[in-house]
């Protein structure tokens, strides 16, 4: 495998720099930039100065841009020219709550280097992330002078609460935003050493159901056997939501779905996935889901119908007789080209509305939703992806799917009518949401160097 | 109606002292003596030591007697001879938790009156109802200097939590309440102004049921299809505990339920019950139940099988995607003679175990139970009742059945050899175990005068 020829000086100076780098992106994990909670407000403010200044050092014109929550960050580099392609890079600065905090082994914006690997809040998703691309892009700058392309690098502190704000900025900026392709590093390598390139993820429809029968709890004995019971209706219904089969059983829920090809299932197959240590590690007594498809087609390319919560009637401690008044459930769908989740949430609406007995009222509220997205994982983007990811690790990626949402992809594509390319560092088991995130030192290196020869590549291919 | 001759005296004392006799029951609502919570230890002994210094104020003597759980309270006066009758007197102190808090108008340990109810938690079940007995022996003490029968109050303090040491006490005391009969004021009548007796009480069978999946919650996008939802499959096991026409689809279980006659099921059927008014007082949009039975039959002298509590996953505030690790549902069964609750809890473990499927572990835990009652509706000390409550009320009591379960009266008259008599003051729809519990205070009042007489009439009949 040949070096791009223009990467070969910011390669070297990333590994001249190497400590200094992971110096600064310790300084940027201490900041518990957790944006679901309104007392962090200052340190993500903090974050954003943070990121905004070393965007700058690194040689980008940077500009905070106030929302009406949390501030984007945005630093441009046009000197490629008008007739140089340009790119977006999006990430996000903001993090998950730490909590339970008992369960880090040290504390989440304390970094701490264990076997390899930094732990931190935010060193996988998507702080360390981000940082790699800002000092990618600072490798050329510095090295050579220039990049073989335009880049504008986005940055929002709101990923985690559901970027209630990013989509009317990118509207508002759409010509500002304005791109040839846009890269997002936010998820995981298939496995070590394994480069990976994603060409799908699920979307999200997500309601709160509940089913209401007396108008207030009752005695389950003066009334038990003529008064409609909430909980088990409820859970009758749910009963119908799927067939034995593990199938959706929803009139017209698959309308939209797309077939793959085989020759995705093929690539799916080919990937050498251990079912049994993957149900190990989850720690059930079997696997389980729809029949006729693996389990990796289970989690990348098949929708589902998940019970993300049930509540009703006595659930504290010992017997209370109690006939519920009400019972609710979160349900939610993982969805998968080309479902809606306005769509799918209407024909939930549907559906339970002819099971549900004539002795109760249904409420149907969606809560939210993300449209899922499929890459065209072939042409020049993903062809210069390859070539860049497998100079920097040695293997040629393997194409993956993701089993959660990104609902910002497809918009981005929709908006500035451009091709996303997602291809993310983290390694499996890396415990992002969870305590004891981490992010592992070769991925973090190695990964800065593919986006060197990344950027390299697109200048190029995107021409 | 004559007046019973030595009634009069005691009768006038409680209307001269109402409002003092009120007051004194608010005293006794105010202690929130929980029992199914620990954190309401206190208060339990609280409501044993007021009680108990109330009987002694009433002229019995009284020892509060330590069990495993909460005391039972006992109270004695056997001036009467032991030519003369005994009389058993059972009733409870301990109250249902009072949530949902905010369901409540006011407080549920602030007794509040409204339209001429008392509003509180166990203003009818059962303080309200113990209380009259305790006042209605002051009553002849007072009045009359003696009482027509000896008498003996038991008050235990774990009623709504299955009365666990109940059945050892009255085994290890049965010299002690050996009694000619036993009555018991913890039900309803039929309607205001239509006092009634009792010819069944449903007993109970209780279980905390759980289905465990993974080892811990996990992300619904990254493994929701491949592996179990526990919500979803404790959902669809519950939707086999019915069939389409409301009968219980549990192997076994209608082996022991005795048919009941013709005579019985003509005397239901001739009562004033207006189904249209009670599917509005009930508030639901159309009653249900087992098809082939009337709403007081599917009441009375059908068993059911009820959903008391849900829980699983997320149920705060909007969206969390979570896959839930464990489900539980609080699963409860009315029971008709000759149901046995042990019996019943291992059919269902049965019948849930042939229904889950693999990816789960299965946790059936039996809570409480208790054995139906039936009673011989017929004889002196029915004849006794009858006539004392035709005298208060001024109307003859029908027979009618119970719902609800005490599951001590089988006890009883087993271990003490001596038939119970079911008479309850509380009207229908008066919330007891939901929020707004209350007790009329006619009810109250003229239901006081009703045990004076029935004293009265018991120290005759039972001779």
């Amino acid at each position: 495998m040949s070096e791009s020829p223009s990467s070969a000086a910011p390669v070297k100076y990333l590994e001249e720099n190497a400590e200094r780098r992971l110096a600064e992106l310790f300084d940027f994990l201490r900041i518990p930039s957790v944006s679901a909670k309104s007392e962090h407000r200052d340190d993500l403010k903090d974050a954003a100065t943070w990121l905004s200044d070393r965007m700058t050092d690194a040689g980008l014109d940077t500009e905070i841009i106030p929302t009406d929550g949390h501030p984007v960050v945005l630093g441009e580099w046009r000197d490629a020219g008008p007739d140089a392609p340009t790119l977006l890079i999006y990430g996000h600065y903001d993090v998950q709550p730490p909590e339970p905090l008992e369960l880090w082994t040290a504390p989440a914006f304390e970094p701490d280097i264990r076997d390899g690997r930094v732990y931190a809040r935010g060193s996988a998703d998507d702080k360390g992330q981000l940082y790699m691309h800002v000092k990618a892009i600072e490798a050329h700058l510095v090295a050579n002078g220039t990049l073989p392309l335009n880049v504008v690098v986005i940055a929002e502190g709101e990923e985690e609460v559901g970027s209630p704000n990013l989509l009317p900025f990118v509207k508002a900026h759409r010509d500002r935003l304005a791109a040839d392709a846009v890269v997002i590093s936010d998820s995981a390598m298939f496995d070590k050493g394994q480069p990976s390139l994603l060409f799908s993820l699920r979307g999200l429809a997500y309601a709160e159901v509940r089913v209401r029968a007396a108008k207030g709890d009752l005695h389950s004995g003066a009334y038990g056997g003529a008064v409609p019971n909430p909980a088990a209706i409820l859970s009758r219904m749910i009963a119908t939501l799927h067939d034995v089969t593990g199938r959706i059983a929803i009139d017209g829920f698959y309308d939209d779905v797309i077939e793959w090809g085989e020759e995705i299932r093929d690539e799916i197959r080919s990937l050498s996935f251990d079912e049994e240590r993957f149900r190990e590690g989850v720690g059930v007594p079997a696997l389980s889901g729809e029949v006729g498809w693996s389990v990796l087609e289970r989690l990348w390319i098949r929708p589902t119908c998940e019970i993300n919560g049930l509540l009703s009637g006595w659930t504290g401690e010992g017997a209370k007789t109690v006939l519920p008044a009400e019972a609710m459930a979160k349900i939610s769908f993982r969805l998968v080209p080309d479902q809606d989740p306005v769509r799918v949430i209407e024909q939930l609406t549907v559906h339970l509305e002819s099971v549900a007995p004539d002795g109760v009222t249904l409420e149907v509220k969606a809560l939210h939703g993300g449209r899922p997205w499929k890459a065209n994982p072939e042409g020049p983007l993903f062809d210069a992806a390859a070539t860049a990811l497998e100079e920097a690790f040695g293997t040629a990626p393997v194409r993956v799917g993701e089993g959660g949402s990104i609902p910002i992809v497809v918009e981005f594509e929709e908006i500035l009518d451009c091709p996303a390319l997602l291809v993310g560092f983290a390694l499996p088991g890396c415990n992002m949401h969870a305590p004891d995130e981490w992010f592992g030192l070769d991925e973090f290196h190695t990964g800065t160097a593919a986006l060197v020869r990344l950027y390299e590549e697109l200048g190029t291919a995107l021409r």
